[in-house]
């Protein structure tokens, strides 16, 4: 099925508005009130839920447990995905307790950092590991899926190791463009742009009538 | 002017390429260069220029110093952004550490949170308040612009608080969606939807030719 990245976003956004935030304990949500939540139109939740094969009922709407299985069925991997993440610095540690607490269907096969002091160190629960032993562990299990938090210099070297063991998926939160081979897909989560982004909009907000909510 | 989010990203991404990573240090750049490193074509690089108005060189390629300059007039307030920041965990932690560490026209004028034990400590070397001064200190200020870095449940009322108090854009690392008046910009970094998207469209791969690089 090719859905594409924002029908993906959105199905995120609804799954988890729908099991930890806004409507969790609902047994049936309308199109127009998960809408209104995203500050998005009925119309596009409900082609949204069609792609991924769910339904409503002309006047209950729709089952929140029926959605929150269709949803999860695609954006989670049957048993889990395991990742592993480069950079235990500020960012890679708030990534890691962003990962244990919340129920995703993710698990951290190994966290990594080239800093001696933080190698052996435990991090919300992870023990970091020497950089030396990354391409081992991305093998030994097998790992699709690695997150990037390290600083702009080092991301490009650990982006071509991970990929050269087999990686196929990175989240760069590294604040520079990762250069890749087709067929590894890059989410790219670029903070220093953000924060630019919103300043410099914030002033020509007058010129502006939309915004990415 | 009227310039889309998309075009503020790049030349966010340009500036930085210019001034910190890749072409920093050279006289005169290439659109093509440029384009290579942020996997774009070399006439979106020429288009973006010309909407700050950066003219190119056929033979030498753009001044570098002219790209970053002019970028800076359309990015960067004159003086700088003051800017608060309300949730002072592991994101609210990183975050702090990247406006210190990066050269940014941006200034902290106040960190935030609820938690007693951690009022009153330094992070990167801002001092954390008690939310309950958080309005005082946007108003005597005149913040215009917050980082959001609470957890979701307390991310709407804090919402609420600094629109009521002035401020007309956010930039939301909560996990969820916020509702905001119009004329209020919110640009949203959702990490949880950012790992789900990458684990989704890994798998998904094979039936995907683009990517965000």
């Amino acid at each position: 099925m090719a859905l594409s990245g924002k029908t993906v976003e959105r199905l995120s956004i609804y799954r988890r508005l729908l099991t930890v935030q806004g409507f969790s304990g609902e047994d049936y949500v309308y199109s127009h009130d998960l809408a209104e939540m995203i500050s998005g139109t009925a119309a596009q939740v409900r082609r949204d839920l069609m792609e991924v094969g769910v339904t409503g009922h002309s006047k209950r709407g729709y089952r929140v447990d029926e959605m929150v299985a269709k949803i999860s069925e695609l954006l989670d991997q049957p048993g889990g995905t395991e990742l592993v993440l480069v950079g235990a610095g500020d960012l890679g540690r708030a990534v890691l307790g962003f990962i244990k607490g919340q129920r995703t269907a993710m698990r951290i096969a190994g966290a990594f950092d080239n800093d001696p002091t933080k190698i052996g160190c435990l991090i919300h629960g992870y023990r970091c590991q020497s950089i030396d032993a990354l391409e081992d562990v991305v093998r030994a299990n097998g790992i699709e899926v690695a997150i990037i938090t390290t600083p702009a210099a080092g991301a490009q070297e650990v982006c071509d190791r991970l990929v050269a063991a087999g990686v196929r998926g990175i989240a760069n939160f590294a604040p520079t463009p990762l250069q890749v081979p087709d067929g590894v897909w890059v989410e790219r989560i670029d903070i220093a742009t953000a924060l630019e982004k919103v300043t410099c909009l914030t002033r020509a907000a007058k010129a502006f009538a939309g915004s990415d909510k």
